[in-house]
């Protein structure tokens, strides 16, 4: 195995704790003397280790003069953890790979600083492109302090999200259907629109085989009509958030659900970009949005979106709502551009995952 | 190697000849004796040998005492080369093993029952399904005397095929538009509405780096519109075949163009049924829909759509034509069904080739 091997098993063992760490990055590490895997570790929660720490503590005293593979540069500050910067240097390890640097501006090049003022060998960049693609949901919200935000989708071959009375159930197999609920596993929060509440009342939990991670319920509702009847409302399952126009004292209705919160954004404020700016400073990192076709609209116009599932069912429908209503578009070279990162197979179904080219970066 | 591997290769030499037999079916054949390969061969072009044949030739004196792998019932008739049946028996091959049985009343089961008349032991159903997938068109066109249908259309990942205003170049990349080509070359009759030929004034003709096998362009035109400096009708690069409603006499201006021919049909007639039908009778045995939406849309509503091939670019345009435009079904269980068979990449686009559930067969 050579340096890009360690690190990319590193990589592999980051990914395995994907959707538990948020608002932490996903970080892998991986220790090795001689040619011998030593120690190994993932950072699994916020607040629990950090991976080099694991993998140190296992290799124990043949630290000693090893390399250490780390997915994303060590912290140097003291959080819920101390820093690891201070483990590594006092396990005695030669040499330090490092994938991805860390934009936090509490890290954001320190680590590595710190790791050669201690006469620590430094190799930076390997495997940085795997690596930084984990962590783009984390990178972006370093940077923008606003969620990373995901469409999901379900449409037919003819780019159809309902019949055009509205029927949906369903457009997708079995089996697409329960890979949401990974998506949603994976995400802090999960968006839709007053109306998906009123026409499915649908519980926006997570139900895999094995259990999951209910993510934080958000309704889009400008006009409050959540009926306090709503599943969203009365499940105790998880937060609920309202995002409305109207104002906070026209909400005494909800008082009776702890979980359940009404946020009151002015009619003169751009009401997307303050959902957004709000769902980050409440720590949300990654969002899905599970929108109908005009809740999806609205994220792609703003360019918010910043990659989307399309789960795509072998059927034509003819006419109904589509993914993206919008009538601005004259030329083809006006479109909005996305780069398919993979395709896959979901029973008949297929599934495209694509990142917005923008990335949402305005 | 086992009897499915040596059919598999049959198969595999089979499909070499993709788009250059027709109206015959594409088939292969391997000569095994003790375990090696001593003859091979594939149907090249109509009038031209048939597999078994050139296996046996190559096979020599080795086809005595040797089995023989042919992914089609050979035939058991004279047509343009004599039945392959006879040579079979006199090079005194031992087994057979066969694919498919060949639909075709001059055969459908003759030949199978003429070689275990002969004394040579049949074996059928080797890789059936393999074998009947590569000649689903010549199936389709023995049983029905009709065109098999592939849609072929290019869409963003909203499923439109150009903007609201009708721009529509360039939707795909170049490497997709490059393999429309090759669909061209492997079929015998390209179908376009007047309206392609009054917008864009394609050539529609197969353009490859190494050339290629230009197919009939037919033009569906009612009301005869497709004017004479039309690329299709000036650049003599292939036949040209209007279907039109108007009456014959009104086609005299199309007189000097000796590979444009005009076809009349009654307006009391199924327009698009007359169509099919009358390219039937001229042998057409693979047909591809370049259409619109509207040209498609009335393909598939006629449940005359066996396939299709849909390049799928990553880019969102909003309002625009689609596929399949119809607004009578209300449910999603009154979709038109298709199975997946494969999804390729092509530069960053996709393309998803899919067979319409009915197969086309009402």
């Amino acid at each position: 195995m050579n340096h890009e091997d360690y690190m990319k098993l590193a990589v592999d063992l980051a990914k395995t704790a994907e959707g538990h760490t948020s608002p932490n990055p996903l970080v892998g590490a991986v220790c090795v003397k001689n040619g011998q895997v030593v120690g190994i570790g993932m950072h699994i929660q916020a607040g629990m280790p950090h991976a080099e720490v694991h993998a140190l503590v296992m290799a124990g005293i043949h630290a000693s003069e090893a390399d250490l593979y780390v997915t994303l540069e060590p912290c140097a500050h003291t959080g819920k953890t101390p820093p690891c910067t201070n483990a590594i240097i006092n396990s005695g390890i030669r040499r330090v790979f490092i994938a991805s640097t860390d934009p936090n501006p509490l890290v954001n090049g320190r680590g590595i600083r710190l790791l050669r003022a201690a006469g620590i060998e430094v190799i930076v960049n390997v495997c940085k492109e795997e690596a930084d693609f984990i962590n783009r949901a984390y990178f972006h919200f370093s940077k923008n302090k606003q969620p990373y935000i995901t469409l999901k989708a379900a449409t037919t071959l003819d780019g159809r999200l309902a019949t055009h009375t509205g029927d949906s159930k369903w457009i997708t197999s079995e089996q697409s259907r329960l890979d949401v609920h990974t998506l949603r596993h994976t995400h802090d929060a999960i968006v839709v629109g007053v109306n998906t509440i009123l026409h499915d009342n649908p519980f926006l939990t997570t139900r895999l085989p094995h259990g999951g991670k209910n993510p934080i319920r958000v309704i889009l509702d400008r006009r409050l009509r959540t009926p306090t009847s709503a599943h969203v409302i009365m499940d105790k399952a998880a937060e609920t958030i309202i995002f409305t126009n109207e104002s906070i004292e026209t909400s005494h209705r909800y008082e009776e659900f702890p979980l359940v919160t009404i946020e009151s954004i002015p009619s003169d404020v751009d009401f997307l970009c303050e959902v957004v700016k709000r769902l980050g400073q409440k720590n949300v990192m990654k969002l899905l949005i599970e929108g109908g076709s005009q809740i999806h609209s609205s994220f792609i116009d703003a360019c918010l979106a910043n990659e989307v599932y399309l789960y795509m069912a072998p059927k034509l429908i003819g006419n109904g709502p589509s993914l993206f209503m919008d009538n601005s578009r004259s030329l083809i070279s006006e479109s909005v551009y996305l780069n398919i990162i993979d395709v896959k197979n979901f029973d008949n179904d297929i599934r495209i995952h694509a990142l917005f080219s923008d990335g949402g970066e305005q």
